[in-house]
């Protein structure tokens, strides 16, 4: 039987997530493929102790990455090191080596995808990484096989699952920020420093990476409107209960003419939405286009098991691609002009939560703000003794809504204005 | 330019769907793939008027298939006529042409695909039919590629989206079957003889290409349980709104160990449930399995341009593999040994609801059945000044539940139980 050899970079979770499933898989791979899938090396780190998984995959461990890029019998080299040094400079060594790379580097192919693109390409042979986004939801493949065909106008995703484990609990637990925080770093989701999480920059990553396969445009971070989950306050959380809202950390690219909108942002979703049912550490992304209407794909975004099959189904593609005789990297997206572009008439709702501290008869300030300013409706809850006033706006520009939030500060202090989404 | 060109068997909806989408593609497809892609000739019945369109898409009309099929300067044909016959001999001639075939017939899939697909083989020729099940869902696909490197232990899914509709509207807005069924004739969606759909033979035949992709087997229609809609009663429709459900008919195949059960029956899911936010004629699709876990896949199920769509990536995915010079069939299921087989000692819950008679006191009803059947919760609800009595069982096998309708009889005419989803 035709043996293909694999070569590892990184021996984390992932890596052994990937390990058990192709071992589980191994039976079906060969009778239906009639190719051997062999791990032949795996880099690890100088020092790191990783004798008996070695000595139960039967791999040899290796602390010279060119002991892989430059091994003739490896044809396919996955990449699980994270960050983004030293794994391009390695990735580009497999590439130049022409061996095939499948990559879950999100950070790595959201800022240097372009050149590692452009460096496969020229030396005809595939990268790959689908599990660098939504983990197991095939949202690459599917973008770019399925929606090529396809006009997408809106791209609305959840795409980082330690915030949307994080906001989970603070809505049916009623967890604090910093409880549900804390919860993530125990369950593993969350690191030890979680900015790119909670500020919404591993989202927003991750938007770039469908930017390209959903719009065939190459955005940079810079260009992103980001805003993390760091200010939800539990009177957002409550307000957006008694309203029928959820509030879900939203990736979303929406086309309008050749004029798109890339943001990430904690949003005010419908309960009747989809979107709302994507739980915990769930991944959900929610597509819109000409052809196909709507659609939602579902499942995990991360984890073990899940992020490892993805990696595998992607070396069979390879594998698939190797047996035809055909080795261009197909897995690439197209490009299209669009222009990135803040449109200053573009409107929205907004939901503005106001500290309890107001002085004056809530039905006055109701009655005041309704004649000041007619696009807003205010409800009036009272829990825990306190008085909270909570503000829906009609669509407003940007603004508007800055004036209205000057106007807002004569009623106490009030909290970030989180956006209601567009359905 | 390179240009392929292309047959169409077959001028109705899907047909135009897919000249329309091909024409609001053209551009992208040209620019990302460096080909033109020509539909040149249609086939259409003798005596039907079909000119304005063709003139309007530049393509010539016949009424014989052979000059579609041995035509060489056609390389691709799709096949959007329905129904098993002639369609399958068109297509056996268009393969035996060494012409790569898409279809949207899940008829006929479903019933001689496997000749097809030998044929398609021998001829080195591809066959794809991701339009025939679940509409512009890329179900096939995702089987195909994600879920190849997996274990799937559970498929279940919403796949007729007649039948679908008529239970959305007999649920919001408590029509009973009769109004559901004329409405879903009215918005075109059940045919005049709605059999195929109403009684889950539509559905049937989806997962039975389902299952050839999902668990590489290939069933018959003989080999699965099937029941449709016809039963359901308003009764069953209050009480499951009452007990916080929905119902749905749902196709489900479910994997343990190497015994497989494949059935298509109205089923009970909770509110709470993904595939209960599957309404009107959408279509999703639940999967279960080991690597990835859960995952759901939701879409429109039909329609012109979703259908037209899907037909276009089929179409493209073709057009990349005769642009690598491979012509290999991939897109083909992979087999494995399961058996189809009754488990007697298989348990469900179910619900039942009994028609308003019941002479005696519902306190003394609901004592006795509690005594007779322990296993039994008995709920009584008053609406319309009648006494309405719903069951919801505990898990049972079929012999215990056949026992259980028996005793029932007692108190009153009862309907058809209704199975809970295991969830």
């Amino acid at each position: 039987m035709k043996e293909v050899k694999i070569g590892i970079l990184g021996l984390g979770v992932v890596a052994q997530g990937f390990l058990e499933m192709l071992t589980s898989q191994k039976q079906k791979i060969e009778a239906q493929k009639g190719i051997k899938l062999i791990v032949s090396k795996v880099l690890v780190r100088e020092g790191e102790e990783k004798t008996t998984i070695a000595n139960k995959y039967g791999f040899e461990l290796v602390t010279d990455v060119k002991k892989i890029t430059e091994d003739d019998e490896i044809s396919i080299v996955i990449e699980l090191m994270g960050r983004v040094h030293p794994a391009k400079e390695f990735i580009k060594q497999a590439l130049e080596n022409k061996k095939h790379v499948v990559t879950a580097n999100k950070d790595l192919l959201a800022q240097e995808g372009l050149e590692l693109i452009t460096i496969a390409k020229e030396n005809q042979v595939g990268l790959y990484y689908e599990a660098s986004v939504a983990g197991a939801i095939p949202i690459l493949r599917t973008l770019a096989t399925s929606y090529f065909a396809d006009n997408i106008q809106q791209l609305t995703g959840i795409v980082n699952g330690t915030t949307n484990f994080m906001l989970t609990k603070m809505f049916e637990e009623a967890w604090t920020y910093e409880q549900a925080l804390q919860a993530a770093q125990e369950a593993g989701f969350a690191e030890s420093d979680p900015t790119n999480d909670v500020d919404g920059i591993d989202a927003a990553y991750k938007l770039i990476i469908l930017a390209r396969f959903a719009f065939g445009v190459n955005l940079t971070l810079e260009q992103l409107t980001i805003q993390g989950i760091r200010q939800i306050h539990p009177l957002d959380v409550s307000g957006a209960q008694q309203l029928g809202y959820t509030i879900k950390l939203l990736g979303s690219l929406i086309k309008k003419d050749h004029h798109l909108t890339a943001c990430v942002q904690p949003t005010f979703v419908p309960d009747t939405h989809l979107l709302s049912s994507v739980k915990n550490e769930l991944n959900g992304i929610f597509l819109k286009s000409d052809g196909i209407g709507e659609s939602f794909h579902y499942g995990p975004g991360a984890g073990a098991l899940p992020t490892g099959t993805s990696v595998l189904a992607d070396v069979l593609t390879i594998v698939d691609r190797q047996l035809d005789g055909s080795a261009t990297a197909r897995f690439n997206p197209y490009q299209q002009p669009v222009h990135l572009e803040k449109d200053p008439e573009k409107t929205n709702a907004y939901f503005i939560s106001l500290s309890p501290q107001i002085e004056r008869k809530i039905s006055e300030v109701q009655a005041e703000l309704q004649t000041t300013f007619p696009k807003t409706i205010a409800q009036v809850q009272e829990a825990t003794n306190q008085v909270a006033l909570y503000v829906v706006t009609e669509q407003l520009t940007e603004a508007q809504l800055a004036e209205l939030l000057a106007e807002l500060t004569n009623y106490g202090e009030h909290h970030q204005p989180l956006q209601l989404m567009e359905v």
